[in-house]
């Protein structure tokens, strides 16, 4: 499990006066610094080799200014070419913010190509798949045939 | 459906070239701006009464810089207090970019409280729930139990 | 003169539920996506031949969320390898909601080097220095021998 | 003097690689965060008191991701109702990214009304007027009888 603190910037609050749906989804993207270097030790830009296939989120409690939060990141699924990142955001009383899912695809940017995952990445993948304590569910996505509530 | 032209800027592309998975977001929910009119015809921020409680996107093709997409929003499921908005992304070729669904909750932010849709509220979501033609399924989120591929 | 109308985001709007401050820039560089178109007629950001020396701006009145404004971007100042570009965003009304400048230096990123501006780029330039009519003058920026009011 | 240690999140990099030149806006607005403290104690965006009046900055040095930059921020021109900050972005080893300047007002948002610095705030902002050793000066920004070079 990867732990990452962030500072709430300004800027991340909308109209609404709290942290905007979308800047999650940067929140999420910070927490995976590390899983990046994995796959690009250098973190140079030009030799990225993931690209994002999807991503989720469920929002349980607004973020405000000021506040500070911690982003937990930990791997699920692991296939052929792409693996599940799963993502919660805590309070500083451990509350939960957010909880939130983004599927990484091993991709070369040059040839526009999916690539398979190489055993080295798995293995440090395999030991990063530990959930933090009580960290809530995704909810359900409603499939077409669940519209009935 | 709610048909919505955005121009892509320039800051909207990270440094991968193309546009960053966090501003679909931001796309999604310029193609909402009629819905929030809806509910607040005033566009007045503080009297705004949704609240967003899930989001979700599949990516499907790269975004890059000066071109031209289309957001198209409608809307699928109509529960008590909650509904399901619908979104697909498409270039100008009509080829699909991105594919997601955000979950909109009625909402009083005085008294942070959940409120129950009003059915002229109903009413106007169910006139908008024609689907663009040919647009594509959401993948499954995969669960728990369908960590096998 | 170039002139751009830009749709606010319900995002480009912080927690006071006005445009923040550094979105204005965002704003200055749409106006400026035909400059660039000049100077990378391809729009690749690969070959990209300008860069951000010094940005400054004035706000003379706040945008809100919905409001349509437009950019006025004119050239002034002609240099060896830079350039002045100026900025000014209107609202639906002609009133003056902000006034900048921007400038711009040749550039190769590969090598890390100012490059001149060609006969050909000046002579665009030249085209373009139409200012609006009734557009404000810039505010003086304060240097140390003014630090009295 | 302030001084504020902020992480580069991966999309402040625009397409061009590095940090896009709106986003030293929100790295100044992070250094005055201690400021708008001293304004509004509770932190709470309904009780702010300050608004922007004018920015500027000088770019010196690109920033990359992944990069840990310090904002330095302190006092220089208090004057009625506003008052100079100015801002130098240092990277690990010392060396200069950016040099800003930001304006400020007093202001009551209620009333949209200037307003007058009380002197327990001045008194505040004159404790914190030292500037980072040697720092570089704003370039001047060319007034109109400056055109030629």
């Amino acid at each position: 499990m990867i732990t990452t603190k962030i500072p709430v910037r300004f800027v991340d609050c909308d109209g609404m006066g709290h942290v905007n749906n979308a800047v999650y989804y940067t929140y999420f993207e910070e927490g995976k610094r590390e899983i990046f270097r994995w796959f690009t030790p250098s973190m140079n830009l030009k030799d990225w080799r993931v690209i994002v296939a999807s991503t989720h989120c469920d929002y349980i409690q607004e973020i405000n200014y000021g506040e500070e939060i911690t982003v937990y990141t930990w791997i699920s699924t692991i296939s052929r070419s792409s693996f599940d990142v799963e993502h919660a955001i805590a309070g500083p009383n451990g509350n939960w913010h957010a909880r939130g899912r983004v599927t990484l695809i091993g991709y070369n940017y040059e040839r526009k190509q999916v690539v398979p995952l190489s055993e080295e990445i798995k293995d440090i993948l395999r030991q990063h798949q530990d959930a933090p304590r009580n960290v809530p569910e995704l909810r359900k996505i409603r499939m077409p045939d669940q519209l009935e509530e």
